[in-house]
């Protein structure tokens, strides 16, 4: 079994190339991209073991799905396998100031949002692991999706297995108040989580500097970390990020200044940065790979991340100093 | 109000470039299709005023599709908008010998598949029209679709609008027994039927050479015209057409060779050539197009067809004799 | 009739891809663009009636720009078609800083250029109009169209249709001589002018701050309103624009700080937006859509713009207080 | 382990799009290729348990290698890493008559070709397969891959594990003296072996017809099967093919008339064709899936095959009677 | 000086990509072609000194055409330059069967075209050389060009340069009497003539067999060669080219099969076989080169033709018994 | 024999399109580059007659290499062929911030890191020339190539042919202590020196302000001129550059602030710049040439400049006050 168990949807994104609109465009670029699968394949490249898990149709669109993900090394054999419903979409365009880039999204009715929670034998899949991880999107897609999210959390929970959890809010999916009501139903099932500080506030109604808000979050739902980042978006292909971690102590990242390439899958390259210095045992190694991760992300094609730990490793050298403590 | 109005789906068609498989592709080419909107471009490109009735999502892709329709001097004002559903997409791989291409339909829940019979006013969409065209495809979409193509053939009928009628056959939209059912409901209300001597015999069960089909069925269905269309296909890339067509008396297609470099849309090509012959009132010349017209559309990239009037009599011009009697 | 009519000539552009000189590329991107057609496609997109009037070659390359403008919704139904002449090309090469974006033009002798001024009966061409617009372009193309340019304003003037008029100069078209003959011509019967500060100097003799030239100008040819526009250029990626527009009281546009994906036919959708707002009787609103809608076509591909109303709302709301007082 | 392990070199393979010559491209189509990871992978798109032992770059490109192979689910954990030497490149021109398809190597000093027979330990490595493939290639890259190579087939037979053989020369690698003396040297240690009519006059001195040398091959070398491959050409991009199979008895493939799309990889998908009927113990079936999958591979771009099950059994079924007797 | 000197327009192509149509395609590619220059290059690429004479724009486009000529290794120090006037284009849409390849030219009052005749130093232009190529397009470009041909061929001939001479016509530039009336005043000046059958009927009044019409036209005209080209179109892909050279005696090449890539410029490459075999003093290698050169051209992309000696010798090698006699 | 002599490796390059990395890529865009070619293309394209001196094999991609050389008007007769060998590539991922542009070489063993001392006849091959560059690059190449290296600039020196060389340091290729070694024989046989104020600190162990050090450096090493660069880099795709020149006096360029396209080959450009000034005997006119033509290479995809002497001096123009004192 993996170390690392990721549940989530994967969708085929579509995009006009080179800052063209959809409606004009007379190609599209393919990529395969989902929160999940991005951390997995971040933590892949890594040398970490990890699964994901999923369910796809049986057809080209599918396969690749599951090509990309065995391309990098993640292990897709319990990926659930159906010839019924279809496989997600989404068409991405990319922006320049002031047009900000945007997604349209066709996954109304995915297999995946069609999993049946019987179908997932969380005590099966996640025998062995060490850790869980998924995100806010995942319970989004489907009322089935929501009862398999919290089916595999109770079990890790309860297995001892440590719930990563990025609790990312997607409107097009749910209301406010259904994400609010699933949050909270989830962040005592989490040890690990990602949020930022507005997310904290609409969802816990915790509020406060980050240090204070994230301090206030750890305590009340008993989580070992809480990673906060921060965007600076000063122009569209142009932003400046960075993060804190409250662990075992503060962690602070530095500033990291971008020229955007594809911001999609930054954030779940940080994620497998804090997993991996979790894994390690290393929370410092953690939130410094993590801002790394983040960043490199920033500058390469399509949702998943190519770099390797060497080039992790320079980025965090060339900054000097590292993390401000 | 134009002189022809079409009512059927359109699509975005996604194709990856030189024969690559979809599961491997890292692009794909943009096009729109659907069987009507085809026939309809058609005939604007030979300066017949006609237009489409459909229903599109107000979307970029939705946007994409009239605006595609509109390029080619269809008129669009009639086409319903949505803010709901999705547009129908398809991925088209091409073949060659042994491989066939071959599509893969993602047009589930479409806009258009939800339309809702009494949002189609057709005695208003037909007023003043002299042709009204769709296709077998149309109403195997869905039952609304069913019930809005079985409105418009009746309202048509009843106004003395010409009803023009493909009797295609989707096996992955709906059962023969379906679709058997709604052909032969709909026969009596047509005048001009194209359709292969295998739908002949499998829902009307009507046997017999090709000329003896093409009688029986005239006369069975009280038709004014019905085409008969035959395609030999010694490799994928290589193929011959011809077809029969019996109106006021029978008129014989020579064979076309044809290079292929898209087959999609040359039968709608050629049903366009025949409703050009109807409105000038000349069968002959409406033979003639046709078979040039589908010829020439298997040498052209996408469902719609880039041909002028020239080029259409060039070819006719071109193969000496013309018309076989 | 339409609402608006527009007039000038459009051309074929051929751009290398991806910062490549002319010299070295082995291919190239084809879009269509001219000013004026630019400008209607904006209002088009808008919702607005509008046509455009030219003259183009019965051949592929003009047929692409017919069906490019039809796309888009404009009217193309008074176009001058011709078997003789050539459709005009330009080549852009775009530019990073230190080299500017460069244009080679290929226009000379095109169809337009040979447009015979009886061969537009204004009279028709204006009846039912409200706004007639052209620029400074389509009177330096030839004396034809200087003629012809002439006879529409007089035509416009005569019967009550408001003239808008962008006074931008091409030196490669013409001598500073003979452009400022022809404006000062013009500007008597121009009701709507868009100018740079140093056009007004250079052509009219006017000085002063923005404000004090628009006053002058404004009341020397008893216009309805005059806009200057001025573009800050820190890098040829990079600019920021901002306008003010004087009409029945002065407006100024904030800045927008630009990343530039294709400059072409901002102002064309600047002056749209003024239209806009003269059509809507709301001259701020006219304003805050212009400056949005010129900002966003420097993020589009292509001199014809792709934005919708809901995304120029978006980018004026986006900026929080919208117009500066 | 793998029910099936495979052994050879795979490069990265540079090809001018649509029929360029090298001199000529501005750009290259990336793939990789190696004939033994192509029977790889079309074993594993069949279902089989397949490994791929090599030796590769820790760079992009070897990683690139080995992503392929397993987004094609071949297992590569037991490829050996270094981080010295190069990725061999091969540069593939596509022909149409009279200009054969050519192709330049460029595979010198790889790190394949450097591997030290004493980092393979064939006991471990074969440990638990039914099966091990190779080709003539292999030895033919340099004496180090010689000597490798003879020590996995000594290997192979000691164990009772069944050997595959594609009896294939290169001339650019290797003299037909070296070839022959080594080919002879294998020979009593393989089980089923591939080899043209020619192959076997050159290497092995037999004569006669097809299904004469086929019968003295196998008994000379006590072969448990034989594949006796025929290509006609009547042009580039035309060919036919067929074979016959002794074995238990002698199998005779049908003629497939081949659309050529892309050529490579043709003769490996039709050994996995052979070793997946074996695996089945159905030599039948093997050699209708060998012909089948050899013929669709002609139509796929690149060296990998890209084929499913169901699209084999399409074929085979598509061409009526099937095998001739 | 060159050894051979060739004087012409060379054009800028541009192709849509893919059998697409002119009026729908969104790129074009980008090539360079003109008779003479085509052979001229094909004679370069034999490592024949060869120089082109013409006139070019000193804009991208103009030195784009001396820099593809430089590139393969064409002398052009003795092109005129100049900064008026513009690059002759043309648009080449690639046909398949039923729909042949069309042209569009837009080469109007190019610079060439407006080259005056007193530019043109003859005396010292061809100085040195041994031949001197043209053909019949050059005196159709303009009435200059007309003279400036004749003013070339006088002094060749009265130099003592050999005058080789492809009588095509091009029925867009000038009329069947216009040719005809330049022709013959001109074919008394010419040593090595390439005609078609149809050609020598049509402007010489030459009928009979090929042999006998190339006997005529041979004694009338005081040829030292002269070479009869024919093509058989069984489909717009698939040609086979052939011909008949009758100088010391009656040479015969034997037929190609061609699939087609681009049939531009083969028959330039045809008349650079021709010349290579004169330069030589071997009629029967020119022959069997001329018809490989021809027939290996069309498989490759572009005006130019980019072979080297051996694949022409590999062409001619691989058709066994090669001239047929 | 040209004025200007240059001599070094070029290679093939290989670049993924649009900043995907390496190991993801489909396709590679193809250019040719090699610091010295590159300087003297940049020569060539401001009118000086310029020669390179190198080794190429005789293959599609040394054929490749020459033809770009030509293309630009550099005379190649002075290369050396041999059937042996490889042309050396190289790999660029193209970076944005905060990952670098990165090269992956793969040149080991190319044919030009072959070349014999004693294939290189520098007494003939310098005769007449004015000028001979060459780079730090070439002596790192091999053994063989620092002995040439060496052989050029003492012959150069004997003859009285300028000596300019560019002091740059590859660490892949060699040691520190290897081109120290190297760098401090060559020096008293060079005249014009390119170096940054970290090499003359690493290899000559001189310190100070650039001014100071190039003070230095000129009198210890009886320089004629020495140019020290220096570059900001606020990003990786943002950079500033700038130079000082002691030569008769000194020289300081103003800054270029850079948008950068393609950053390799500015340097190249840049002693291009220096050399012509020479040539025409201003320094000063060289250093506004040299900073012109690095900043408006930055703009231009590949390592081959592609600018215009008109272009040079209006970016000098366009500066103001051009060089500052």
């Amino acid at each position: 079994m993996s170390d690392v168990v990721t549940f989530g949807e994967t969708m085929v994104r579509l995009t006009p190339p080179h800052f063209q609109r959809l409606e004009q465009t007379a190609s599209l670029d393919v990529h395969v991209g989902g929160t999940e699968l991005n951390t997995a394949v971040a933590l892949a490249r890594l040398g970490v073991s990890v699964s994901w898990v999923s369910r796809l149709v049986r057809n080209p669109l599918g396969r690749m799905i599951a090509n990309k993900a065995r391309e990098h090394n993640v292990d897709v054999s319990q990926v659930l396998w159906t010839d019924e419903g279809r496989v997600g979409l989404y068409f991405l365009e990319e922006g320049a100031s002031p047009r900000p880039s945007q997604v349209v999204y066709d996954r109304r009715d995915s297999a995946f949002s069609r999993v049946r929670p019987d179908q997932l034998d969380w005590q099966r899949l996640l025998a062995g692991a060490r850790l869980f991880h998924t995100t806010g999107i995942t319970p989004a897609v489907s009322a089935c999706c929501r009862e398999a999210t919290r089916a595999a959390l109770e079990t890790a929970h309860r297995l001892g297995v440590t719930v990563s959890f990025d609790m990312n809010y997607r409107s097009r999916l749910w209301s406010l108040e259904a994400a609010r009501e699933c949050f909270l139903e989830m962040l005592p099932l989490v040890d690990i989580l990602y949020a930022s500080a507005g997310a904290l506030e609409t969802f816990c109604g915790i509020r406060g500097t980050p240090e204070e808000a994230a301090a206030r979050a750890k305590e009340r739902y008993g989580l070992q970390a809480i990673a906060l980042t921060t965007r600076d978006e000063p122009s569209v292909l142009r932003n400046r990020i960075s993060s804190i971690v409250l662990a075992d102590r503060l962690y602070r990242d530095r500033v990291h200044d971008l020229e955007i390439v594809d911001r999609l899958g930054a954030g779940d390259a940080y994620s497998a940065g804090i997993i991996y210095g979790y894994l390690q045992g290393n929370w410092e190694k953690g939130v410094a790979y993590a801002g790394a991760m983040a960043a490199l992300k920033h500058t390469m094609v399509g949702d998943l991340p190519w770099f390797t730990v060497e080039e992790i490793e320079r980025e965090i050298a060339a900054c000097g100093s590292g993390l401000l403590r």
